[in-house]
């Protein structure tokens, strides 16, 4: 087989991985659902120049924590698997972000492994538990398209670590995973999705598994308050394709709808990935944020 | 602080992290409990040249079941984190290799992450459950010090694979973790851990945890065929300190001890960890397979 970027790898996985393809892999539990993911982030495409320890270890559990949201889930423990060239430095925060991302989120560090590498790698996976899983697929045309949040959160963060206000970037990296939204979701989303390669390519998952269309209002995009001064011009590009918004994007039938579950930014139709704007639709390119080779 | 080694690193964690400190985190769930662990493995110090994609794949998975294992549990799902500089010819061996190690235990790979960097790094967590977890706390003086299997099989692999005999030494690198060994002990063994970083070093552990002695007779080890050969003179020392064999060290009382549970190797003392030989004892350095900086 040829060389494949990571998206293309991933669906390799599903492939071959019945159990795989959505945010967490999900294992009937008696009357419940245990849900299973896991997050591998590293230091040369993850961790920009001035990104702290205590940063990367809470970055890389709420990752984790994100896929649990986005199943409507409670996370239930956590495990760190980390590498790296010396830890002198690095364990202590590290180890004191990663514990503080898992107490905001209710949930705990329960153990962890630890090896010398070249470069920095890290591993979170996360155990949640959820009564009504929500999926990827199930979105029907006609369905609301909502988000939690406002777009461009780590393009900004990337921008301000490269102008070196790096207290502020830091603070950006260290999002809260959406779990309390995630959970309200649970029983009134069709279908769901963390928003971790961009909104574009999100979109089209969901579509994807879905086997439905989604029409994006491009009006409608909720963005982060500093995005367009940070990007002038293209905040909206930034906020489509950009990545690591690490906010909930879901579909909802119109009569479950209620503003404080989410912003609509669109709705689901047929066939198709379409953006709107001006009154007129064009094709929403599959395009965003991929690690390649 | 100053650099540390992994050891020193996992000691660390323990005093961090109040639910690390065993093979498995142990999450109470109802009537049973669920079990958490996660092991990193990377090409250069974990897999010789020589090491096929498959055998890679197989051993991530199985050092993590093994953790399972020496709980007395029963596994209930994988996910595989991996890194790679490229994946073209590494990802189907890899994934075969990972998914025949979870069959062969009876379960099954539910999802994954996959990325790209330098050097190969595999993360295995495994999901498990145990009614009866069987901790490294709980040896007694007076019970018997035992073993599952024999021991030597990384440091006969490491040989062979210097010497080129590739297809054996991957075939020796797949081991089988103990499931149903561990399985039968839960509720007999007072105490158990894998051997994964050499059998003094484990003994030293389950001794530290029980806050007991262990008294070891050297006579009783059971080595691998072929290790007094590859090894003239020091096969015992490879069979003490090599590290990587992922058999299960356990205590039990003596009325509970039947042949097919294990070898018995020694038996549990008031304090020190001994090494008994032609009558005489002397301590038992803790050293062992230690990833350093």
């Amino acid at each position: 087989m040829g060389e494949l970027n990571e998206w293309e790898l991933l669906e390799k996985i599903e492939a071959a991985v019945p159990a795989a393809g959505d945010d967490c892999a999900v294992i009937p539990w008696g009357d419940i659902h245990l849900l299973l993911t896991t997050d591998l982030l590293h230091q040369s495409s993850d961790f920009p120049p001035g990104t702290t320890p205590y940063t990367m270890g809470w970055r890389v559990v709420a990752a984790s924590l994100s896929d649990i949201a986005a199943m409507g889930g409670r996370p239930v423990a956590v495990v760190l698997a980390a590498s790296a060239p010396s830890w002198e430095d690095l364990f202590p925060g590290l180890l004191a972000g990663a514990q503080a991302a898992c107490r905001g989120a209710g949930t705990e560090l329960v153990g962890g492994d630890l090896d010398f590498s070249q470069e920095l790698t890290l591993v979170a996976t996360a155990l949640g538990e959820a009564v009504q899983p929500v999926r990827r697929a199930g979105a029907k045309p006609g369905d609301l398209l909502c988000l939690t949040g406002a777009l461009g959160r780590t393009a900004l963060a990337l921008h301000l670590f490269s102008r070196g206000a790096l207290e502020e970037a830091n603070r950006l990296f260290r999002f809260s995973p959406r779990l309390q939204e995630g959970q309200r979701l649970a029983g009134l989303a069709t279908a769901m999705i963390d928003v971790s390669d961009g909104l574009a390519h999100s979109a089209h998952l969901l579509a994807r598994a879905s086997r439905v269309g989604m029409e994006i209002d491009v009006e409608a995009l909720p963005l982060l308050p500093g995005l367009a001064e940070a990007f002038p011009g293209e905040a909206r590009e930034q906020a489509l394709y950009c990545g690591e918004d690490y906010e909930l994007l879901f579909t909802i039938p119109p009569d479950r709808y209620r503003p404080e579950l989410g912003r609509v930014i669109g709705e689901v139709v047929p066939t198709g990935v379409w953006l709107r704007e001006d009154g007129r639709r064009r094709p929403l390119p599959d395009r965003g944020w991929s690690h390649g080779p």
